[in-house]
Parts: C-alpha cells; structure tokens; sequence
C-alpha cells in the first residue's frame, strides 16, 4: 500500500509557492486576470461536490488568468518551477478532480466569453469558462439546441463538462459532451497554445486528439475554449411518467421503450429509495410508495411528438401501477426537470450525507446492477439506493450516511467500491459520467487492465513530461513526489482523504 | 528533401520474409486462416482505390488470420522480427493507407462473424472483416440503423471503415463511423489482445482510446472486432433534389436548408463538372446542362417526413432552376443514391483518370471552397470539379487526367497539395474522411501545427515501439529504415509514387 497522499500545501516541494511574493509574482502573468492567495474565494477553491464526502485539498494561490495566452504563461511558470497545477471549471465534480494537492489552482472563470455564434452553420465557439446553462440558453435563442445537460448547469462550466465528458439526461439521444465539440483550444505543457479541430466538422487529419483532451479531466492540458457543433432545436418535447410496483416490471418498461421503435431523448429511472427521498415533491400526481418509476422524454416536431407520445404512453402502460402520465408543454417539463435535478439533494437530505457513484453496464443489466446496489449497501448495514440514466446503462449508486459518523463514510466507501466491482462483473465500467477524479484511481487498473494502463500513462507523460497538471487524478500513476513508491492498487486513490 | 520511399520488397531490411519457407512458417501461426505468398491474391493486396493514383507496392506475404489471437500470433512474430504489417480491410481506401512497402499484409478479410445482434440494446458486435453493407442490412433486418454510409459498402469492411473514421452523405446528420462505436477488440504490439469500451454506450474511466484508436489507419494496433451502437430505424425517407444556375445559388439553397429549422439527414451538392459526367445517368428528370445541384434527405416519422419534405423543397426552390424534385419511397430512394454512387466512377471515365482529395471547411466557406477548386484546376491546365457533403463542408476536389500521362499526373498531384494549402487558408482540414494513409502525410505538419504533430509521434511510439504497423502512413514520422533521414515536408509523403 502508498502512503496517504499528502493533501496539504506544506508538503508540496515547490518552495516558490510558499514565498510571500508569489501572488505578485502570478499577478504580472495574468494583467486580464486576477490573483488570490487568502480568504473565502481561496477556501472555497480547495473542496468541490465531493467535500460532504471528506475531500478537501489545500493550494498556494487560486489563479484566474483572462486570456489563453495568461495560462500559457501561468503554465510555462509553474513548468519551469516544478508547480503542480490544479485546473478548476465550476467546482460541481463528484470524484475530486478538481481537489488541489498543494500547488496552485487555475480556475478558468476569468474566461467566459461567447466568441462567436453562428446560427446559420450551427455553431458556436465559447470559453472554458463560460457557464453550461448560458451555452444552452445561447443555442435555444438562436433556435438551436446544446443537447448535454449534466446537473448543476448554473454553475458547472464548459471547460469542465468537456474535461470530464459530462452526460445527463439527454446523453441517451444526443450523446455526450464531447459529441458536441469540433474544436478545442488547448494550453499544453509547458506552455503552448495550440488549436486541434476547430470550426469543422470532420477531420482525419490527425490522431483523434480531440477526444483524447476530452474526458481528460486536465491531466493532459487546460482546455481554454471549443467550437461546438449545434442542432436545431426539436419543435415540441413531451414527457411520459410510469409508476411501478418493482424493479422487474421497471425495467421491462424501459425494455418495452427500447423495443417500441422509437428513440426516446431520454430514458431515466428511480428506483423505490430515490423515490421515497423525492416523491414528496414530485409536482405531479403520484401512487403511493411507488417502488420503481421511468421517465421517457421524446421530442421532434409537433407532429411526430404526438404520435410517438401515444406509442411511449402504451409502452409504459403495460407494467405500469395505473396508466403512464403524460406531461405536454414548456411548464410541465420544467416542473419535471426541477424535481429531477432535485433528486440527488433529496436522496442525501435523507441522513444528511450520502456516498455515490456512476457506474454503467450494458443495458440488458440494469436490474442485475440495480438489485446489486441494494444487497451491497445490506451487506455494509447502509440504506441504498439508485437513480440515473436507464436507457444508458448508467446509475447513481448511492448509499446514504450520517455526516461526521467516519464509521459509517468508511463503510459507504466500502460499499462504493464494491459497485465497482460489480460494474466490472457485470460487463460495465466504473463511471459513466463522473470521471474518475482523485476517489477513483485506484479502480482505474482493475477496469481497463494494465496494458491500457500502461498506454495511458505513456500519453500522460507525452503531454506533461513533469506530471504537474491535476496530479493525483485520473491515471493511476505515481506524481513527481511519488517517485519511488509503488502504484495505487483498489483503495488506493481513497486513501487520506480527510 | 528527403529521399523517395522506396515502395518495394527487396528494399526490406527484414531478411525473415524473403526466405522461402516463410509462408509455411506463418502459416502454422493462422492455423483457422490462410497466408498467401503468390499469384494474384497476392498482387492484388498491393494496391488499394489509389492504384489509378500510380500507387503499387509489395510484400512477401499476403496472412489472413482466423482470429483476434491468430492476429497476435502473427504481429508477435512481425514484431520479434521486425517485419512490418500492412493491415487491409477491403482495399478501397483513397489515401494508400493499404498499400504495402515490403513486410507482410495482414488481411482482416478471414475475420467476418457477426458475433451478436442485440436488437431490443440497439447492439452489435461483429469483427473488423464484416463488410459495411452487411453490417446495414443486418441492422435492418432487426428494425435498426447502422447509419454510417461511406462508398463502396459491399468492398469496405467494417474495420478499415472504423481504421479511416469513415463518414458518407449521412454523417450529415449521425456523425462518422467512430459516433457508432462503443468498443473495440485490438490487438496491440507485441502481441496482446485488449478491449477497449465494450457493449455500454458510456465509459469514462480511462482517456478516450477508442476513439484514439478509430481514425489511426492501423498505426497504432489492429482493430479485430467491434461493439456497435445502433439506433431504431426511420420510418420513412424522402429525398429532395434541387438545380441551380451557379455556385452561389446553389450555395444559398444551402444555407438556406440549414437555416430552416429543420434537421436533414443528408445535404449533399455537385457541382457543374460533376454533373456534367453523370447527369446523363441521372434517373429522374433534369435540367439541361445544370450548373450545380443540391441534393437532401429528410427522415424520421411518416407524418413528420411530410411535413419536412414540403419545407425542405420550399428551401430549395427559391433559388433554384424550376422547383426542387421531391422523390418518394424507396425504389426512387435506391435509384438516386445508386446514381449518386456512381458520381466518382462518371468522373473518372471523362478522361480515363482523376486525382481526388476530401478537403473539409466551414460551411461557410463552401463557395470558396468549391470556386478555389475550379480556380487550381486552371492554373495547372486541367479540368476540375467538385461534389460531396455540402452540410459538413466536405468536397471531393478533382482533377481529371488521362491515364499514362505523366505530366499531367504531376500537375494534378500539384493542384491537390494546393486544396490542401486552400483548406487550411480556409479554416479547414485536409481530410474529412479518406485520412492521411501514404499520400498526404507530408501535409499533416502544414495542417496541424508541429506541437499536434511531436505529440502524435509520441504516441505513435508508445503504441508500436518499433515503428512496425503500417509505417509511412498517417503520422510523419521517419520510419526505422529512415532513421536519420530528415521528416518529410509537404510534398514528401508523395514522392516516389510509382
């Protein structure tokens, strides 16, 4: 087993961020930017989403460079001084990537302009840090759709969803984020910006470094802006609710839907712990203690929407508690799509914290992995239970704890750990859309086997020879003050979380 | 510059396959295959779609494994002796990216199972040697769409269409053949077979390999089998075919398609000179001597293709010759893609031979495009024409040349490398979908930037240490028998071209 890593700024070597001077120092790099190396605004860069379970880092100063070209320059600083770099989109992750270990953290909020949108070729090309709900509304004026909607699109950024490929709800039509982006601008070691892609939309020029970057969770290089490709936006949506009485007949239902014929846009589920957390606010009229519900969306023109509605109604219908519901305009789908962002918050208001994870397997598994998550957190002695993405494969296994009962966070780790095992068991993977952070690292090995392993961290040191950018995450492979001990093995990534 | 690359076997510094017994030798390691070392099998697997190009190579052996570990098997061996390793699909490549220089060929046509269809989880899996029109019927069969359609579809086989990252008039609205792909059997140097991605439709657990791996034309391991995404098939298809007076008319019906709100799943053009080699054949009524014609195809529901269809064809109308043509069900749909196939065959029998290349830019720069195109051809004294995927901004510039004149294949090898050169002054890319193979490797560093090209390098040889799958394609990097030889400048991957 490695030691704890070392989650503090005292233990970072780079003793040029301990100097006094060093916000100065940063400052003159960023003359559009801004330095801060105090206070709240500090703090607050040193935890994201995953605080409530433990992790929370410590950094020398967060940097908010206005330019690509001030990153380069930030990056070329810290090549040259051996400082780590911990790159930040909205803070909204759930596996730690964006945790700093010491070094410095370069939030890429300074940079959130729109450049250009061209409604006419279906394009737009924006900052890193401009806001995922801003690009949507954007696309959605200039008729067109931005279909990734991971949650917390307020506050989540561009950069971020690219860095972590980021899903949602509507992944099961349109794809993940990175079925979006056409282009990246990129700063990469140690310190060039460069462009791969851009306004095109197909290119074989080249390796597919495009998507290499993407999902990369900032190990490889600080994405500065993309080009994203756009659709018109669908004329109608319509949204179908079905209740039921277990997790056989649910996911027959979701079976029924994929075998209708039909491409839902979306195709979701909770299972009976999720709903009983959330049903109290379900804006709708509900059953009683439902144990399983399917939500579908289907969308396109009006007319197609309602053909397709009545089909999906049937679809679910047949194993449903009572018929499916149909939800039909603007209001109703807001109201729905409130509650359902609502669901995490409302799982975790439960006991006040809980430990989730994303893990995804073939369709055709779902149950398996559904009833899995529920012996597992049995097993642990934990309340359970799952939500997510059904037509995808991909759910929230959540197991549900007291905050500040360490008995049971190390019990509810435990137990997330096992659905990774199980994941793997079960033909799948061990995230779908979270990524893999720093709480992951050590599944990282068990799920891809080492000669992928090997080959990822080979491109890791292609592009950060020095292996100062996001260290810790996402590629188990020992950093620069690691050298010497061995690689993480399952659990190792977890460990010294404080 | 550097010296010519010598496209022949008895240049091949492996002294292995020049022993007489290395058939049998390699035959005992493809026991389910076969290996071919004479005859026309033979010769016929040294050329790909570039023949008419003047390129032709050699090798001592044609081996067709049986299997993903009879592959392993045989690039063990290659990789022991440092033999090279041609991979071939079904050698309709338009790049040379098939075409050997000594070493063996390694053919995946002995690979052809579909191993599973999965039709309620939209879900195939079939190995790399499934030719692509087997892999559409078989989805069809099943209520299901493989929507990737590049030419030539009873020829290519699945592998070399995810080697290429293959798109085709549909790519317009599904994207290209990697958009379809959620995993990957490969066989990586020296000889380990690996899966990447698997039957799940999200995994973010590692870097992007897969897609790192589609679009790499066999220089980075070989792709033996493939899980593949589907999607519920349309219910109906119809095609709207509009003519026009010039390339700005033609261009407006463009954008103003695009500009409709509506999403097609095709939007195609040629334009004069294209049509004038094929409107002879066209299968509908036609103009005499139109000047540019666009051609699109909306599908999706019954009602809501009705619906499309008389938007679309008002789109085209107003600025077209006459009103646009509405083509309905499938025999008109299979006559008008028939002809619309035979496009470059037409082309290529005006003068008895063509340089073609698939540069890719903005839509909006699709005029500019298409007018540089014409404007090349006649500064280099030859006939030039266009068509291609109007939407993606991807054309087929050509140039036409008659067979044996040497001089006139130069010039046209000239007036290619300056589409290039027009491309990237346009914003574009150099392939759109043929890739790079041995033609234009030298235009990759001019495209990319050296910072993409040094790191694409790198994980070439992270991949294949020793330079040993496919060298001379795709990537410029200096082969081992190049080894102090400069790296190629534009033009170099093109010399020496018999």
């Amino acid at each position: 087993m490695k030691p704890a890593p070392r989650h503090s700024h005292d233990s970072n070597p780079a003793a040029a961020v301990r100097d006094g001077a060093l916000a100065a120092e940063l400052a003159t790099l960023v003359p559009l930017g801004e330095v801060i190396s105090e206070g709240g605004r500090l703090r607050d860069a040193c935890s994201d989403a995953t605080e409530s379970r433990g992790l929370r880092g410590a950094t020398a100063a967060l940097v908010l460079p206005g330019s690509a070209a001030e990153v380069a320059a930030v990056m070329a600083w810290c090549y040259e001084r051996d400082v780590p770099i911990f790159t930040r989109g909205g803070g909204t992750g759930l596996a730690g990537g964006a945790v700093p270990d010491g070094g410095i953290v370069l939030s890429l909020e300074g940079m959130h302009a729109i450049r250009a949108v061209d409604p006419g070729q279906w394009r737009m090309e924006a900052e890193a840090g401009v806001r995922t709900a801003r690009v949507q509304r954007v696309a959605r004026e200039n008729g067109l759709l931005f279909p990734p909607d991971p949650g917390a699109g307020e506050q989540s950024t561009l950069g971020g969803n690219i860095a972590t490929n980021a899903g949602g709800p509507h992944a099961f039509k349109y794809g993940v984020t990175g079925s979006w982006v056409t282009g990246l601008e990129v700063v990469l070691p140690p310190g060039d910006v460069v462009t791969i892609g851009g306004p095109v939309r197909k290119d074989v020029a080249g390796f597919d470094l495009l998507h290499l970057m993407t999902g990369s969770e900032g190990t490889l290089g600080v994405i500065t802006a993309a080009w994203l490709r756009l659709v018109p936006a669908p004329e109608a949506q319509t949204i179908v609710v079905g209740f039921y009485d277990d997790v056989e007949s649910g996911c027959s239902a979701v079976a029924d839907v994929m075998g209708s014929g039909l491409q839902p846009a979306v195709l979701e589920y909770l299972d009976a712990g999720a709903l009983a957390a959330s049903i109290g606010s379900f804006p709708f009229a509900a059953p009683g203690d439902p144990a399983f519900a399917v939500i579908a969306e289907v969308d396109g023109s009006a007319a197609e929407v309602e053909a397709a509605a009545t089909e999906v109604v049937a679809a679910m219908s047949a194993a449903a508690v009572g018929d499916a519901l149909r939800l039909s305009g603007r209001r109703d789908a807001r109201s729905l799509w409130g509650w359902r962002d609502g669901v995490s918050i409302a799982v975790n208001a439960q006991r006040g914290g809980k430990v989730s994870e994303d893990i995804v397997v073939p369709v055709d598994r779902l149950a398996d992995a559904i009833r899995g998550t529920l012996a597992i957190g049995e097993r642990h002695g934990l309340p359970a239970c799952s939500w997510g993405h059904a037509g995808d494969g991909n759910i929230h296994a959540s197991f549900l704890i007291e905050p500040g009962n360490g008995d049971e966070l190390a019990r509810a780790e435990r137990a997330a750990g096992e659905t990774f095992d199980l994941a793997i068991e079960l033909g799948g993977s061990i995230s779908g859309e979270h990524g893999i952070g720093s709480l992951k690292t050590g599944w990282v090995e068990p799920a891809l086997g080492p000669a992928l392993v090997r080959a990822q961290g080979e491109i890791k040191r292609t592009f950060d020879p020095k292996l100062l950018l996001n260290p810790g995450k996402k590629v188990p492979i020992a950093g620069p003050r690691d050298a010497g001990a061995t690689e993480s093995g399952p659990g190792g990534g977890r460990a010294g979380v404080r």
